[in-house]
């Protein structure tokens, strides 16, 4: 009864390069993390249903996965409700506890059960896997990491600026030269929505606009008619259509177009504010870019939005975004925390690293040295040979078995070891072990009695 | 409509604090696991229900949580099945996956779907949640983390003998000295059950005589009897009760006993290789004891068991435990590959840590200097030399807003910041930062143009 295994769709095993290769990213977020004093914690992988359910909108309900009741669950469902035979009626009754959607929910409920141990301000990070019944395609995932760090308590702008910064400081340090990081309110948006009497079309507005590098005003003013939007309104947002230029031109163009508008002026000043800290404190190796059509899905939202785009010799969506929500927890009951945040996008980083070759070769080491394996006797010494080295700090392993040495060495191959040690019956009689480097085949005698010898060789 | 937020009974949240001290063991842990050679794989979170099912015996599969299928989920119960109105008829139509339930059987799955990628022999460690639909009790959790490192494709003994160092390497980085890893041999037990003729009763024996040392010969004897255990059985088996003294006495009294086991005698040889090896080797701080009352639970264990006890000083079950299973991967249709392999109690480690006052002290600073905000201009120039400390490799940070003095070191206080850096009106004048140490209470000045210097005094 031997079954032919598989693993469910849109779920992945990652290999041990894989694995490696992520820890390296996941190591570089969480030391930039931790170096802008934020904290870690972590929730638990499932939530009561009610935590989760209505947070993310119709679409978000129907792809979280739900947990069935465990035991005789359908006894606990009444005759009515079971007689309708209605999937929508009946989840409720069998379910209790749902998988994670994303780590921003659990984070709100989290503040808010626990905000009497929490000091405020509080930066926390996270990294934690998510599950989304979301179609599986290519770079779509059931099962995904996010990498979310934010602030709760704090108003202040000078959160957003070192946000940026900490994007150009994990980007810098992941070799990726060239990221711009693209900044927008929602202030700013409404505005617009205000100033031109279209406040109930702002996502169709800003879905047309935010086309008009690629297809030319004439085809986005087309769209807006298409969506609905009057040509009055369009005549009005007309200046939008020339924002080409630096950041200060398109403030410039803004301050022009929402002057009517307090939200927006409102928007425009933070904008303005985090730009100029920035440009006071420099970035190492990226960029940021003043970005009107950036609006960004979540709801929450309310003030500074990000997204990160990746070099342009790389087609790839975005690898980062996030933004500033001023009411969170109030759907948990605690009102008037203002919270600001971002997200890296691991699965994304690792292919813009893989493609760039950015990844660094150290990463394809996993063994530092592989002792072969002559036989019983032999075996034993470079066992305790393989302690020492290991006590030393080195990874070192010993081949499980006495198999040919073609065999053996066609293993260190395949892991990629720098180092092979010999040490067969003529070594062990004068006492010695052979190192072979891999990459010069040199072979280098030391004695037993004094591995550290080898070791500072290295 | 706020809801007072909870979480499932059973799960956690982690605090930073606790997040940290999690991740100081797992960080020793995969330390030692990558010494050894072992490599990183990982695993998806839910697993197709017939992976999981029937792997864990009829009390593993009620434990196992059940994934609700997503969309119209229950408009593919045939009609039968449904006005059934039976829990057991309807979980498998109208759930696909599962949550791992631990990380064996999926690593078993991974070798076989990956076996003409994979290396052999091949030594994986892996460290992930797992979930048991468990009733919740005390340090019993319904979430948790497993720790694991085995090796496939390889039957040599030294691999025993390299996870006994393997814990002894852990458990003294981690300063839990006085470990005691206990050791049999699932080939023992069955020679015992072998030679006193009660095969059937092997379980319920090993049960009784697990109980020696706490209720004594009599009471043993008296609950075998209960048990079923024939009178004759016991008697021949009275030697073990005699089972007091080194380990080397203890083999003597087996090899009297099991000298009519082929297998019992197999299984003692064993023992008698890896504790020769360990004897050569030596252990730094943990001693290894055979224990002939270990069976451990799990059935697919074929050869020798592990399990780690803590130092006598705590109360606290097994912190590890593992053992060699011949044909793990058979059950997916990959044949004749033995395995052996261990596990780290992460959950256990930390309450044993917590209790010896084990864990550094440097876990509990979060942040080595926060610079306080005296107002906008001053903060300005703050963020500029946080920005400097954070690029020295220094977690730092300015506090968000201008709020009252005494606030800022409250909250510097509470967060066990050693420096805190004091950048007012005056010291930004004079183009100065003073540094006030938290513990002695002294206070340096430093000027704005070499942080370094600063940094340099740590």
């Amino acid at each position: 009864m031997a079954q032919k295994p598989s693993i469910p769709k849109g779920t992945r095993d990652f290999s041990p390069a894989e694995v490696t290769k992520r820890n390296y990213i996941i190591g570089v977020i969480t030391k930039h993390f931790e170096r802008f004093g934020f904290q870690p914690i972590e929730t638990p992988s499932f939530e009561n249903s009610e935590t989760l359910l209505g947070k993310y909108g119709e679409e978000g309900d129907r792809l979280i996965f739900k947990i069935l009741n465990s035991g005789d669950f359908i006894s606990k469902v009444d005759d009515v409700t079971y007689s309708s035979k209605n999937s929508g009626s009946l989840a409720p009754k069998i379910t209790e506890k749902a998988l994670r959607y994303d780590l921003t929910v659990p984070f709100a409920r989290y503040v808010v059960m626990h905000q009497n141990e929490i000091d405020f301000p509080f930066k926390r990070y996270q990294i934690q896997p998510v599950w989304r019944a979301d179609r599986p395609q290519k770079g779509r995932f059931r099962e995904f990491y996010q990498c979310d760090a934010d602030v709760v308590g704090a108003n202040s702008l000078l959160q957003e600026v070192e946000f940026v910064q900490l994007y150009d400081a994990v980007f810098t340090d992941l070799g990726l030269d060239g990221t711009t990081i693209k900044i927008n309110n929602r202030k700013i948006l409404y505005g617009i929505a205000e100033v031109i009497g279209a406040q109930n079309r702002l996502v169709d507005f800003t879905v047309a606009l935010d086309k008009l590098d690629k297809i030319g005003e004439e085809a986005v003013k087309a769209e807006m008619v298409n969506k609905g939007i009057s040509e009055n309104a369009i005549a009005k947002a007309t200046p939008l259509f020339g924002m080409i230029g630096n950041n200060q031109e398109k403030l410039e163009i803004l301050k022009g177009l929402l002057s009517e508008s307090e939200l927006g002026m409102e928007g425009i000043a933070e904008v303005q504010t985090i730009l100029a800290h920035i440009a006071e404190l420099g970035l190492q190796s990226a960029s940021v870019e003043l970005d009107v059509t950036l609006a960004r899905g979540l709801n929450y939202y309310t003030g500074a939005i990000f997204e990160v785009a990746a070099p342009s010799t790389v087609q790839m969506g975005s690898i980062g975004g996030g933004g500033r929500y001023d009411d969170l927890t109030g759907i948990f009951g605690l009102k008037d925390v203002s919270g600001v945040g971002i997200s890296f996008g691991l699965d994304r980083i690792f292919l813009v690293l893989e493609e760039l070759g950015l990844f660094p070769e150290s990463l394809d080491t996993s063994l530092d040295i592989l002792c072969l394996n002559f036989g019983e006797k032999e075996g034993a010494a470079s066992l305790k040979l393989v302690g020492t080295l290991r006590s030393l700090g080195l990874r070192a392993d010993l081949y499980p078995s006495a198999a040919k040495v073609q065999k053996q060495f066609k293993y260190a191959d395949k892991r990629k070891v720098p180092y092979v040690v010999l040490l067969g019956e003529k070594e062990l009689n004068s006492g010695q072990f052979i190192v072979k480097d891999m990459n010069t085949g040199n072979q280098q005698s030391y004695s037993l009695d004094n591995p550290e010898a080898f070791f500072q060789t290295l």
